[in-house]
């Protein structure tokens, strides 16, 4: 059964593409609403009836990704993938460096005061630590070797994903994201060092 | 031998200690130049001539809590230390949360175009991964028991470090970052989980 969308829905999903491109092209900082805007064909007005400002409208274009890179399912959409299929979205992720940046960029203002991207990193992180804890339970049942519990190796796994995010930003020459998060996968146990 | 420090360099400490006490009061959107200026007695306008800008006093801060915070010796200062008392900076760092704010929302910051404070963290990951591999081949030798060198593994222990630190901001109520750091240590074979 289909239904005709309600023309907002598709004008909303019209300016998430546009901002798609332009982070990809431009980085965080060239995402302004304005270069948004011009892309999907509005005023900067017509762009601000559907996403109140700049943060909104990013966090918006980090829910959408989010919802793709894990295929949607589950409460956050991670539940039921594997430790080989998150090797697979950093090697992905290390060709989206316009992406990671805005990501990175918008978590570390989150941290301050009242921010406004602040809750949807809050509510994130606690559902990407209760996938990762059940992507471990998945493959390693109730103890990792190392003898961690899923719940606790989970906001490791987390943080590393972050951390080195940050690292290959700064330093792409030097750091290299996807062999990096694969030696953390040998750290937990998951194969021997080749 | 001692000589009289030229006074430039005493105000500049001055304010160092100022912008210190206001981040651990009102974290990295109160620090302000015209708070820390008020605090250190001066007018904004005799701060800059110190430290042209907000980014640049912020990243003195930074680079004077790495001197404080590892002792001084070494390339980073991060020479000669141990693993056991990393866990414990990182319990330190727990008590002050608005300091950990300042470092990671300008880490944040750093990695978007052009950022004043680019280089100094493209520079201070250089040194970090260069101390950490130091600290884990004193620990383990030439591979830990996981198998990975202590080169391949410094980057991880990095990450770890500052993805925790994002996820302990933004919800302290959820996550221990200092026992976060210790099942870390367990990861990379530091002694059996307790």
């Amino acid at each position: 059964m289909t239904a005709a969308r309600p023309r907002s829905e598709e004008r909303r999903e019209a300016i998430l593409r546009a901002a798609f491109e332009v982070i990809a092209e431009r980085g965080y900082r060239g995402a302004s609403l304005a270069a948004v805007a011009e892309r999907a064909g509005l005023t900067q007005q017509g762009l601000l009836h559907h996403f109140p400002g700049k943060e909104a409208l990013l966090v918006a274009v980090l829910e959408e990704r989010d919802r793709w890179d894990t295929g949607g399912g589950g409460a956050s959409g991670r539940s039921g993938w594997r430790l080989d299929l998150l090797a697979t979205l950093v090697e992905y992720n290390a060709m989206r460096p316009g992406m990671v940046q805005t990501f990175s960029a918008l978590l570390g203002e989150s941290v301050t005061d009242s921010h406004p991207a602040r809750a949807f990193f809050v509510r994130r992180y606690t559902a990407v630590r209760a996938d990762m804890a059940e992507l471990l339970r998945t493959e390693f049942g109730e103890r990792l070797p190392c003898g961690l519990t899923p719940e606790r190796a989970a906001p490791l796994l987390t943080a590393v994903l972050d951390g080195l995010q940050y690292q290959w930003l700064l330093d792409p020459e030097s750091v290299d994201m996807a062999a990096a998060f694969r030696d953390f996968m040998v750290l937990v146990g998951w194969e021997e060092v080749k």
